[in-house]
């Protein structure tokens, strides 16, 4: 059994209004992916890492790839225009079909050892898990016309982080079903496998440090949580 | 029509660690509470303000209020064991029965002048109104067992900020059926009205400034908003 990382870092990164695309952004000294992949470098469960990269930005990915010195990153792949076609990419590119696959968001840079290890622990007893956290806020529905029709019960709600993580052969299909029915756009993986009703998808919790950088205000947040972790010896 | 704003500051925060409730910490050298009620005593469409105080924090309240020198502030009362407790007491002071109220929480100190105005315009068309912004998280729903039943389209899903704002004899209604019900503890007053369906609720774009404190980081986030609103001159 060979665990694998596929790091997807296939954004423009249009909502933070920068010039590049927020993976190269540096966060107290280090690019946002270099903090992704180096946290699956670095734990002990991972064999191998797959980086999967916006085509326009391949030779910056891999330049950064190789000063990093990375040791475990096989591949680094030019994505396609979508999430799901980059996944899709990364995930065909694993020949192995007796290997876990933990796919994760490469503008989620403090992703934890422990949350990593609990979804590869997990993955022993499902075929498809996700890390989520608990939404601070109240959650509700809305219809059409901006009218509340529903507030779920709080406790059933969770916010989706990631990795999302799969034996290869259930994310396979998945994708493979997707090709069938013309669908290019779906936005996670978990949503495919639910879809499809491939596996049950167990959840495993998430961190509130496990922030997807989306917003300019995300890149000075993600300075205050480098400081902590820092000061923690976590990174 | 008399607009009224009730602050709700009646918690202890105990999820942020800290020996002080969050309403009392300072940001940039004033206190929370302080950003929250500014807010509203400076907006045109506000006539009076209501603050509802956690009862071992009364004096303290008071006294930070009595310093500010708010004008609108008509009452800081002692609030109950429960928001609901809490928001009952604010909604049952006030005996116009032609006037709107707006309840905010007073840990979310950077509600806008533009979200404020919304409301009170929304409030002429609908006698509910809700402010909420989507959210940037894929959120999902699990079972028992933490297992993934359902991935609700994103678009319908909002996660729910304050003000909440009601014709005041809607709220009254609300809050009534609830304690012959004998219920106590709902957590926030739009859950009442759409449990008794006593109006529709429309909701308004609030914004990602409008965030509440709850645990430290939040403290810290807090800072880089107020300092980016005092530099457009906002705060």
């Amino acid at each position: 059994m060979i665990n694998y990382a596929i790091i997807l870092v296939s954004g423009t990164g249009s909502r933070t209004g920068l010039k590049i695309p927020k993976q190269f952004v540096k966060i107290s000294g280090k690019t946002i992916l270099e903090y992704s992949v180096s946290a699956f470098e670095k734990n002990k469960n991972i064999d191998r890492i797959i980086v999967v990269s916006n085509p326009l930005y391949i030779d910056l990915t891999k330049n950064i790839i190789q000063k990093s010195g990375f040791k475990k990153v096989i591949n680094v792949l030019e994505g396609g225009e979508t999430r799901q076609q980059s996944s899709y990419i990364g995930i065909n590119s694993i020949k192995d079909t007796n290997a876990k696959v933990l796919i994760h968001d490469g503008v989620r840079p403090f992703i934890s050892q422990k949350i990593i290890n609990n979804c590869i622990e997990a993955l022993n007893f499902y075929k498809a898990v996700n890390v989520a956290v608990e939404s601070s806020d109240t959650i509700f529905e809305i219809n059409d016309k901006n009218i509340i029709k529903n507030i779920p019960e709080r406790k059933f709600l969770k916010r989706c982080q990631t990795p999302q993580c799969f034996d290869i052969n259930i994310i396979k299909s998945a994708h493979e079903l997707a090709v069938k029915d013309s669908l290019y756009n779906f936005s996670d993986d978990c949503g495919l496998v639910l879809k499809y009703n491939l596996s049950d998808i167990y959840v495993v919790d998430g961190s509130m440090y496990n922030i997807k950088i989306t917003y300019p205000i995300d890149i000075e947040i993600a300075e205050i949580i480098a400081d902590k972790l820092k000061k923690e010896e976590i990174i």
